[in-house]
Parts: C-alpha cells; structure tokens; sequence
C-alpha cells in the first residue's frame, strides 16, 4: 500500500480521501494557503468542516507549511485545487514533484490565450512545471458526474480518468477503484476536459429557469418550468459538441458521463444553480456576488474566458458568428446585464433540425 | 383560421389546444372511450379535470360517439391517444380521415414484430389506415422536452415535429408555433421516435436512484444519490445511441430535444419516476403496479418491448449480446424481480472508454 498526497483541502480532493483509504493507502491530506480553517478543524477534529464527515484513520492533514515534508516518498499527487489555483500547483507543489510521478487534477476549467485559442488545464499546468521535469510528469485529470459530499458518504460514483499519458491510467484507476467509486479510462482527455469545464458553464443557463419561475410568482398549478430547464440542457448538450469539436476532438463523451452525465448532476443543486436562480431573478451579476460572497464561481470563470474567446475566434473564422448561442447569451446576462430574452431562433442548428418563422 | 381536431382528451393531446387557440384556430377536442369523464367535466365546467386549467374559448369538447360530425372539414388531426390506443386511432380514426389531411401524433412508443424488429409508432398507424387512404395521409410526430402540465401554462416549451413527409412539417408547425411553443422541423422521424419512446424506458431508471435513497434511509447529510442518476442518465444516453443506430438512423438527435433534453423532463417527475422510485425500493411489478391503479405505465410498455425483442434480435446477430446493458437490466427488474446490483463493468463501452477489473 502507497502514500498518496492529496493538494487542496475543498471538498472534492477531501472525499478522494475516502476510496484511497478504503483501498488501505495513506492519505496526506495539504491544505493550500486559503484552506489553513479547514486544516486546522480537521487536526483537531478528525471531522472535515465542509463535508461534515469523519475522515478516514488513515488520512493525515498538513498545513501548507508542511508542503515539502508531506510529499515526500508519495506514489501520486492529486491536485484538488480550484481552476484559479493551477498555476498556484504548478509554481509551488511542481518543485517537490519527480519524473514518473503522476498527478491526477480534479479542476475544473478552461484557459485562453490572447488569440482566444482555449487550453486544456492539464496542458497549462505542464507548461508551468519546473523545466527539468518538463514533459516527465504524467498529468490526468477525472471527469463525470461527481457530487463530493456523496463520494465521501460512499454513495456509488461513476467516473472518467484521462490523460494525454495513457499508459498510466491503469494505475491511477488501481489507486482508486472500490466497490463504489467506478473508473473508466478515456483516451481523449481534451474531450473528457472541454465536458468538465462547459458543464459549468451550461449549469449556469439551466439555473436561469429556476429563477424565472420565482420571478413568475413560483409554480402556476402544476406548471413549473422544467421544459425550459429541458430546452436548455439540450441546447447546451448540442454546444458541448461544438466546443469539443473547436478543441480538435470527437464529441462523442458529450452522450455519457463527461457530459451530460456531469450536467445532469451540477443542476441537482450547489453554487452554480444558486447563481443561476440569483440572475433569472433579475440580479444582476455583481448583486448576485453579494449574496455569494466567499463563494469560488466556476461557472463565472469559465463563461468569461470561453464566451471571451468566441470574439477572436471568430474574426479568425474558426467560429462561425452563429454558433454557441447560448454560451454568448450567458456571457451577456453575466457581463452586460442582457435581459432573459433567449435566442430561440438560433438554437439547435446545428443537429440538421430547421425552425420557420 | 382552420379547424382542428385532437382525438384523445388526456393532458398532453389537451393542452396543445392552447397554442392552437393563441393561434385563432377552433379545435376540436374529441375525447376516446375511456374519456368520457373528462370530456362531461369540459362541457360542465369549462375546465379540464387533469390539466386543471380553463380551456379556451375557442376549444369545444365532443365524445367518441360525436367522432364523425367533429372530424368534418378540419384540417389538421392530433392524435393524442397513449401508446396501446395507436391501433384503435387507425381503425377508428383512419375511415374519417382524407387524402393529403395530416395527422400529428403525440403517442410515445415502439412496436415490435415477431422477429424482434422494432417500428416506430406513425409506420404502425400508416398501415393500418384503410388501404383507400394508404400512402396518402401524411403522418407526423412530435418529440422533445414537453410537460403537458406547463404547455398549458404557456411556459416556454421547445420540441421537435418529425415526418417521412417533410414537406408538411413547415405548415404544421405555423398551426402550433407561438410564442411560448417553439417548434423545430425534423428530417429524421425514426431518430426522433427512437428517442421519444426510450426516454420512458431509460428514466425509469433514473427513478430507481430515489427508491434506494429511500431504501438506504433517505439523504446522509448532503448525501443524495445523484452521482447514481446521473451514471444511469449518461448510460441511458449511450444507449439511446446504439438503439438509433439499431434502426438504421443517425444519433444526432441523443444529443438535442429529442434526447436528453426530453429525458432530463422526463425525470423531473411523472408516472415513471414514481415507478422507479417504488421498485427502487424493493416492490415487485405487481406491487407497485396496486400502487399506482389506473396508470398508463407507458415505461413498462416500452421496456417491455425493446427489452423483450432483444434475445431475438442478439440470435440474429443484430445486437451484440453485451448492447443495451442498462435496458436488459430494467427488463429484469420488471420481469425476473432482479435485485439492484447494477452491471457497471457493462457500462460505457461503446464510447471508447474501458474499465479495468
């Protein structure tokens, strides 16, 4: 049995914990610099605060002072961070890392460059690792449906693990596998990465429905207003494909878990249904921050930066001006305070279906 | 304005009198044998008992016996009868119908021949129209994200019209379109229909996931079973794929309205995830079934037929016997009492994806 460093303290690098202990690995368990509370509770605890669970008899928490001791002699570093926080890993975790060390990355996310082409965030963080690994660290990164809280109650989970580095994915599935948490291995990470971040995205959209309901005044009898929620999710489902074809892959992890898979579970609840409700209500974004403050907007970051790019991309005619109609609809209720008029004549063009008048 | 008639007063065939009403045209509302109750309270009240909304003004009710008087002069005829009564629409329907009038149907489902093959609802209809009207009357199909409940509230709503006679669909779409009803137009009406009947079959499964969350105590802590309903969502769209392929079609659809977008209605509520949830318990068919007396329980019908022609169509060599493991499982939940171990190592195959030990 291996030690295994989990970097990042938030909920999803915690409930990793669970299946690594279950499969008899030690857990070194690093808070980054904002995640000292946690450590802390959790040391004195055993109970970590934001999953509200004990945590396994094997899992050690560290301060992040105690970075470079905790890494020490590991067989696998999972980076739990969040997307802001790759380059924080790559820069301050990188230098303890070795050759033939893999990582596996539960963030989130999407990086543009100034020509809006959009990078995969395992790409950014290899790019950033000390130049004398460069290229030797195997990078992965899990994707699909995944709710943290109930992984760590041992609630089954079904995953997807990717890497541009194949061959090790075997292993990391080994590291992980138990009898709820069910890996499979994608040969296409950008596919599977592209899916993980627009979900969020996407969520965002379907959250709107939500929030028109209670400025509707709430259900009218029976009605709700699910076949907007539905419209929605299809419309983003077909954009999801536009996205993974844009990155130069095959869409077809967009039907099953990466995509609709992980969807399906983001607007079950949490931050990104929340926001989502705040500005179909009618907030604005930054009202809506007031009553989220503290909290880490995924959705937010990956709008701006994909919804950012769409401009350039399509001055170079890698986009067409009418594709990802929903994705520039978000990015203008987020940033000019569009109002809910959706663009239902520009939707699901793409799948061969023709809409008169 | 014309003159329209639906046949069959359940909630979905009802509701779309209201876009038809918006759009000044009369409608007929023509109740089956089994009807007879709702379409008395219409004539008394006004109101539709399952709808629980007033209806147009524009919408006059009628009983099976005045079929005749009501079908004269129309121009355009819904089906809004459930699966089993597809037969019962062509035999007593067809003899009223004419050459180039164009039936749009409601019904979700698929028949299948003795040799497993299986059929989608407007070719069934089509041959049992009386052989003077055979080929002549054109037929098409609606699909997509639609709760009957909510069409009627004229919340937003967006689906699909299909028909192997494509030229209609742009004049049956102006009858319905409004500006609450957005309506998309079609090629392929068997990748439509594929997805509009197995969306019943596969959120059944998904409503399995809240029987065992009731099973196992209800949620620990923040602990759903979400992470299981969204696998079993992403393995319902993997599947919906191959049974689009199996009848010859394009998968694009899965991945739109008539897909997920439908399935993700579909499993907000309803008949079928009430099912779900009571096998998810640990009811048999029979009991569940004295649970819900009275209930068209078009999931069984559908599960039964696409999960019962499989044997015949895997000895045909048409099926591989590892397809489909999400639709035989629920066929033996219904039929052979199975418990719920779900067969994960069967799971995600067809997208590329593999899954060690």
């Amino acid at each position: 049995m291996a030690t295994v460093a989990i970097v990042g303290a938030g909920v999803m690098g915690s409930a990793l914990s669970f299946p690594l202990a279950d499969n008899g690995h030690t857990v070194h368990l690093i808070g980054t610099h904002l995640d000292d509370d946690i450590i802390r509770q959790c040391q004195a605890t055993r109970v970590h605060p934001r999953l509200q669970r004990q945590l396994p008899a094997s899992v050690k928490p560290f301060f992040v002072t105690g970075l470079g001791q905790a890494l020490d002699g590991v067989e696998l570093v999972i980076s739990g961070v969040s997307s802001p926080g790759v380059h924080w890993f790559a820069r301050t975790v990188g230098p303890h890392l070795r050759p033939a060390l893999p990582v596996l990355a539960v963030t989130k996310g999407l990086e543009a460059t100034a020509e809006g082409d959009l990078r995969i965030l395992p790409d950014v963080v290899a790019d950033e690792l000390p130049a004398s690994l460069r290229g030797q660290v195997p990078i992965a990164a899990i994707g699909g449906p995944c709710i943290a809280g109930e992984l760590a109650a041992r609630r089954h989970s079904a995953v997807v693990f990717g890497s541009r580095r194949t061959e090790v994915l075997g292993r990391l599935a080994a590291f992980l596998q138990t009898s709820y948490y069910h890996v499979w291995q994608a040969k296409d990470v950008v596919g599977l990465e592209v899916c993980a971040a627009m979900k969020n995205a996407y969520a965002l959209g379907v959250g709107l429905a939500a929030g028109l309901l209670e400025r509707a005044g709430g259900p009218d009898g029976n009605a709700f207003m699910h076949n907007l929620a539905a419209a929605l999710f299809a419309q983003a489902a077909v954009e999801m494909v536009q996205m993974v074809r844009l990155l130069g892959s095959s869409p077809e992890y967009v039907t099953g878990l990466p995509g609709v898979g992980d969807m399906f579970v983001t607007v079950q609840g949490g931050r990104t249904m929340r926001l989502g409700r705040l500005l179909g209500r009618g907030l604005t974004l930054d009202a809506a921050r007031r009553e989220m403050v503290g909290e880490t907007l995924e959705s937010v970051e990956i709008i701006t930066t994909a919804g950012g790019a769409l401009p350039r991309l399509i001055e170079r005619g890698l986009v067409r001006p009418e594709d990802f109609p929903l994705l520039r609809f978000l990015y203008r209720v987020l940033h000019e305070g569009s109002p809910m008029a959706f663009p239902w004549e520009q939707f699901f063009a793409i799948v061969g279906l023709r809409r008169d008048g």
